[in-house]
């Protein structure tokens, strides 16, 4: 066929702890490179790339819409739509609102909805399995992908077949009896023993008319709201900012509670590939491919006798030991260490939530801050002065702006800047630098092809991020305000 | 008495690295704060201070003699000398040659020597127990002190009483039969069943002449190079720098082999106080006093469900947390993170070697780099830039020196500079900058009463320490020197 097929929505809202201190709400777990180079939000957009793929729709929350960009053209790929959405409610409004954009821009169509913070190693069996689930979404059902258990596994929910699947069975779809919600031990144990069951990765195929009309039908409560904010939506430099009002008052509801649970007819297609929502640093472990010792290290990380242990050392900076451990994980990042036992290591929930409670930045903060030009980082905080490096994208520019606490001393390092200082504008080459006193309005450019990095350091009594008066911002960002 | 009648000797050379990473070759152990808010060799010192004691003779490496005076000075004291060892040569050649000035500079009087990295938390009791031991001192004995064991420690050498010390035995000198090599286990148990054994814990209190006489009698291959090395020793500064090439032909051999295990008439002084002498993380953890769940934490460290575990955050800038551990030490740095089972942390040594032979520069460098001026620490290192803090102190001064491939700015953050760029001086005040070009000569100065705090940015190919032309130094310190 010549017409792209089928449409990728990828859902890049969430924003989990489990996995602190690599993912933290600022940063979330999709953007890491958790397993390999890539980020699981890259694994995921390419993994349905190609042929018969249309570009993808990411659904996403402001503060992450320029790591979606960055991360896309990382990879080589354009978003064909990136909506944001004002406010988190869950998958049931995320999906509704992408098939209204879709129908409304491309018309009736197949839609691939998949979360982008799962891992599915073998992205080609997987495009074979959605391949043989074309057929039925075409001809009106909702097709969902279930995953072949091979554990009792009580953090998933599961979907259960009306018989047992021979081990040697096609891809294709099969009716769904119905969804299971996460289950107890016991239960687990039991269907994994009857064979009738899969687990629910959250990964559906339909077409914009078969989901539009399912979510009138059974969650007629958000047809409204959802349909007003996307057609209220505006326009923000290639993003599309779902309308703030009616979104607000929209339920927060999955889609398993607002429509698979309550669907008639739905079917599943069997995936027997490798799936893992990597919903804890134990999951990240067994999908790391441990070796011959249950041992997985990443980073600079040295294991001197031990087994059944994962240690990452994610900073070029800075080198992990571990030592005669067993069944631990570590990880390490300049301003905080994870060492967990791994049965234990679903309890780093109580943990981020300690560490807020005591007003710690590590909580929720990412040592490396992405903007919309590029990203800085605190080197070094002191009494009255902080230290950062900044790097800026080549063509990208900060807000104009003014501080009315500080004074901030720029040396560029490499490439070259162009600097705004009250009324005279210059061009300050690698190695010389520029005084901005405080209250003047100043900006900063990367006129060049290489990005731009400068040591920036700022002294002042109050050296807060939400000291900025915002004069002008390509960005349109407003006073005090990040993203 | 009006006079002191003690004279302290503190062994400070040291390099030991099962407490890595806090202990490293540029900063040992007896300088951190292991046990409270001073350092081990700050206890140490301020341990034997006090009416009846001179100020304390130091016998350390060249790399750490201004830590030794800060450290001194931090705590209220002026060594009476600094005996700068120009090689390690073990504790023999170290006693003889402060047994052999301390009788040159003041006569014929009692020493106490001491290793530096110990803990002992009953200063008062010790001191009873040196008290106790003087008058055996001073009629020529060679005087030990022993700890009563409270476990079968395979780790310390043990001395041998003639016969078992009543658990109410007042801390009097009893006859030393023997010292007794690190035993094995059973060998362990045994004497520690039969009570009349205790462990050796290197402190010993005789005269200046016993000792040299017996190093005379029992190890006279020392005694000629020891005189040379003191005798031909240098002022510098205030330190005494030990004749270099006589000490280069000395036996490295500790007292214990040279003198104690061949000399007649020992006696020994029990001592029934807590001592420890940290020779690893587990012994950290028992001397920091675990909780009722034997958990030790410090600093910024959170433990969830843990038992007997030590977690330690060294930085201001980091988090720990621990989840669900079992005897577990973990030891976070911004630069290093130990993670290692309680039973394990020998290995500690084997980890830093493989780090060393892998050129990770965390084997041996510590973070914070300190100078006679005061202190460095890298901030950020990246291709062709570098940035770091410098803190100099009051009254302070950098040599006059000159790189041959970088250039440098400076960023006064607190304080006021002197700076020297050519044949230029200028006072550069709080949040002003100056730029120092390739290859022109410069110096840095603190003219002020308060610590002078700047960011300095270097720019170059090459951006080694060792990168360093020094035209005048003040600490007569050579080219490309560090120190």
């Amino acid at each position: 066929m010549t017409e792209p097929a089928i449409h990728p929505v990828l859902l890049c809202g969430g924003s989990g702890t489990r996995l602190w201190p690599l993912s933290r709400k600022s940063y979330p777990k999709q953007f890491a490179p958790l397993t390999g180079d890539q980020s699981l939000f890259q694994q995921s957009a390419l993994r349905l790339s190609g042929p018969g793929y249309a570009a993808p729709t990411v659904v996403t929350g402001s503060d992450f819409r320029f790591i979606v960009l960055e991360q896309l053209a990382g990879c080589g790929l354009t978003p064909a739509r990136t909506l944001i959405e004002p406010a988190p409610r869950n998958t049931g409004p995320a999906i509704l609102a992408a098939a209204l954009d879709l129908r409304a821009r491309v018309g009736d169509v197949l839609m691939l909805v998949a979360p982008s913070d799962h891992v599915i190693p073998d992205a080609e069996s997987f495009r074979a399995a959605v391949a043989a689930a074309v057929p039925a979404a075409r001809a009106g059902a909702l097709v969902t992908f279930g995953i072949a258990p091979d554990r009792a596994e009580t953090g998933y929910g599961w979907l259960e077949l009306d018989s047992p699947l021979p081990p040697d069975a096609p891809a294709a779809p099969q009716p769904l009896l119905r969804f299971v919600e996460k289950p107890d031990a016991a239960t687990a144990q039991t269907m994994l023993a009857e064979g009738r069951y899969l687990w629910n990765a959250g990964i559906f195929l339909f077409s914009t008319a078969t989901i539009v009309d399912a979510f009138a039908a059974h969650a007629p409560q958000l047809m409204a709201g959802a349909q007003a904010a996307v057609e209220g939506a505006e326009a923000d430099l290639g993003f599309t900012r779902l309308a703030p009002e009616p979104w607000a008052g929209l339920e927060d509801i999955s889609v398993d509670y607002a429509v698979m649970e309550r669907a008639p007819g739905l079917s599943v297609v069997p995936f027997r590939g490798k799936w893992s929502d990597l919903g804890g640093w134990e999951a990240v472990w067994r999908e790391s491919g441990p070796d011959a010792e249950g041992m997985v290290t990443h980073g600079d990380a040295v294991a001197i006798d031990c087994q059944d242990s994962l240690l990452r050392a994610e900073a070029d900076s800075q080198r992990l030991v571990g030592i005669g451990l067993r069944d631990i994980v570590a990880i390490a990042m300049p301003d905080a260490v994870l060492v967990a036992h791994k049965d234990h290591a679903q309890e780093v929930k109580q943990a981020v939530a300690a560490l807020k409670a005591a007003g710690a930045p590590q909580a929720e903060a990412f040592p490396r801050d992405h903007r919309p030009w590029g990203w800085f980082e605190s080197l070094a905080l002191g009494p009255r002065f902080q230290v950062k490096r900044i790097v800026v994208h080549p063509g990208a520019a900060l807000s104009l702006q003014s501080h009315h606490h500080r004074a901030e001393h720029w040396v560029v390092v490499e490439g070259t800047a162009r600097v705004t200082i009250g009324e005279k504008v210059q061009l300050v080459p690698e190695n010389e630098s520029v005084f901005i006193p405080l209250g003047e309005r100043h900006r900063l450019e990367n006129p060049g092809k290489l990005p731009l990095t400068l040591i920036e350091v700022q002294t002042g009594a109050y050296l807060g991020e939400d000291d900025i008066v915002r004069h002008e911002d390509v960005y349109a960002r407003g006073q005090g305000a990040k993203g």
